[in-house]
């Protein structure tokens, strides 16, 4: 586990075409260069095309969508898909917004991901068309805990086999499925959700790694998640050395990945298979 | 003071919806979260109305205002007026363009603002319309001292009876105000001034504060501002001791927020009524 | 040399009107505040003239263009010609996509840009009309090095001639000219590749310094760049003394821009003339 996607991601450093939101945009680029890949963000329908064409990846975040940008996502998911490189879609806050659930429906109608990531509360949003009144936040009831994993592990499975795709539910248990294989990790930090950007962050992580291991995205997924967590665990640890908050803790966070290998995975990782 | 503010926060952490600037977007993000709330940054006019539905309270902030998005500050003005949710303004840069004038003319037509902060610049160019050569920053002979603060004081009196909301006054001294009681908060720091997004941030504090504090928005706006003033003295301390520079003030001032508690307010606080 | 530039600076903070990206737009914000201007972003058609009357200094920088700006850039670029402040041009990406090919032939046959800056691969490409695969990093072969360093010189003087303006080639070594005097400058350190933003920051502050300095855009540009070498040189001083990572590079990068001056600048500065 972790060798071989560290190893390709070092070989192959890819660009990862963003067409994602103006709020985390910013930590996005700046984490994606801390794993070793190159950002690339482009949201013009009349570029995306091109972007697509010199990019290893393509990651589609609907965070701050609009119906310009909603077009250009399905032009470049369409064309991604043609050059056959991996497609990570990140449904923020769907089930929130009438606007949303038409773009994820016309989304998926359009495009076949590789991988999708959410909080829960999105997921069921985007499996049972429930409505979201968490916004981009998980809602309580939605919570995965050990009480309620192995619904949650059948749950997510299930969604996986529909949707011919790796699903990633990242919370207090990050549960990741092909649909036969199911992983779950425990790493991470509650103060993880203090500031905005981790699940955008882990998304582009997804996408740096799956560039780079079209091979396997399940293990590119799980690398990708266990080392976030780990790296939430390290700048909890630094801030509460140092007295600090939320701000520092977004720097260590993102300083984590820069300096994160293979020994650090390796010791860090509480992960599961089922 | 501030008991109940930050008790009723703490009991009922609202959503708050941002229709702002794409400059210090994530610096909004971030310094909600660090108070207690949780932001949703949504502005397409086709769901603005539908993230009001789920918000607790509305910020405008016309930062970087477009034609697309002005009319869906209006469309989702009104819908929070009828909702019945807090409003509140920040009208960045009013009087520097013809643009920016008439959406604010537009705004303050169409939609009832519970709070409306700015630097007195900007209120002066909406009071008065007169010209505001400043840009994003106050203009020299606007800035409040102690020579000038009783004329100030009757001003921002004046402004908020006009209006029919609180007006919050940002600058050396701060003025809040609505229309009968008046505080001035002697907080802060003129290293805020060196940030980017310290004026954003005060209103996406005063948001959440206002949002879970529906029968007093005057103390609402109160208690975040004397909150970031306080911060932006703790922030300076922390780059002082460290020989640190603006970028690190930025992070000490959200992770001051983050750590923020009812003792630091009321030792703090340099506020006075009028 | 610098003395003037620093000098001018302090004694004309102005006002710098962006029209950029909205990945890396709140690190040019802040830089140009730590550099001693007052950092403006406004890009709608409708707007941009007025904050153009009222700027001292146009930057454009074409990072996540969309067809709304395009036309913006071009309005309000032909509006600081005419009224004879400077404007700076960042071709971000060019030569990566068709519709910033297009861009760019616009903005070159409408606008007379003061000073353009980019990598060595934006520039073949906007001489050349070369494609450039390398997104918005530098590709491998046109890295400038000691050994290609003269025929790098030659080409930048030749672009510089062409477009009868500053030519500034950022990289390893650095290359500024205005087709008759050359230098180049070998501050910096590699980790400022390892962050977004480094160079749409080098951008703003040429803008900030060129500002201030209408006589002697050369040595605004050269003071600009020189400063953000060193200031990647203490940044990663202290991250190296910290056990630091990327983030807290970029902290510490803005930091020792808020703390330039005179004597750091002489004493740091590794430039040559050619």
């Amino acid at each position: 586990m972790f060798e071989k996607s560290l190893e390709n991601l070092k070989k192959n450093p890819p660009l990862v075409h963003h067409i994602t939101n103006y709020v985390t945009v910013n930590d996005c680029a700046n984490i994606v260069l801390a794993a070793g890949g190159s950002p690339l963000m482009a949201d013009d329908y009349e570029e995306v095309e091109d972007i697509v064409a010199i990019s290893s990846v393509l990651y589609i975040n609907i965070g701050t969508l609009n119906k310009r940008t909603i077009e250009s996502m399905i032009k470049a998911g369409k064309k991604a898909n043609e050059k056959g490189i991996p497609v990570i879609l990140d449904p923020v806050g769907v089930g929130a917004s009438q606007l949303r659930n038409e773009a994820i429906r016309k989304l998926m109608e359009n495009v076949q991901f590789s991988v999708i990531k959410g909080n829960m509360s999105e997921m069921k949003a985007l499996y049972t068309h429930a409505k979201n009144t968490g916004g981009v936040d998980v809602q309580e009831e939605h919570m995965i805990h050990d009480h309620n994993l192995d619904e949650n592990i059948e749950f997510v499975k299930g969604v996986a086999r529909k949707f011919k795709c790796i699903i990633a539910i990242t919370g207090v248990i990050d549960i990741i499925s092909d649909g036969e294989k199911t992983c779950f990790v425990r790493n991470g930090h509650a103060m993880m959700a203090k500031i905005t950007g981790t699940g955008c962050m882990t998304g582009s992580v997804i996408a740096t790694f799956c560039a780079s291991n079209k091979e396997n995205y399940l293990e590119a997924a799980i690398t990708a998640i266990t080392a976030m967590g780990i790296c939430g665990e390290l700048a909890h640890e630094k801030v509460m050395a140092r007295s600090e908050g939320s701000s520092s803790f977004r720097t260590y966070l993102i300083d984590a990945m820069s300096l994160m290998d293979l020994n650090k995975l390796k010791e860090g990782a509480k992960i599961e298979f089922k």
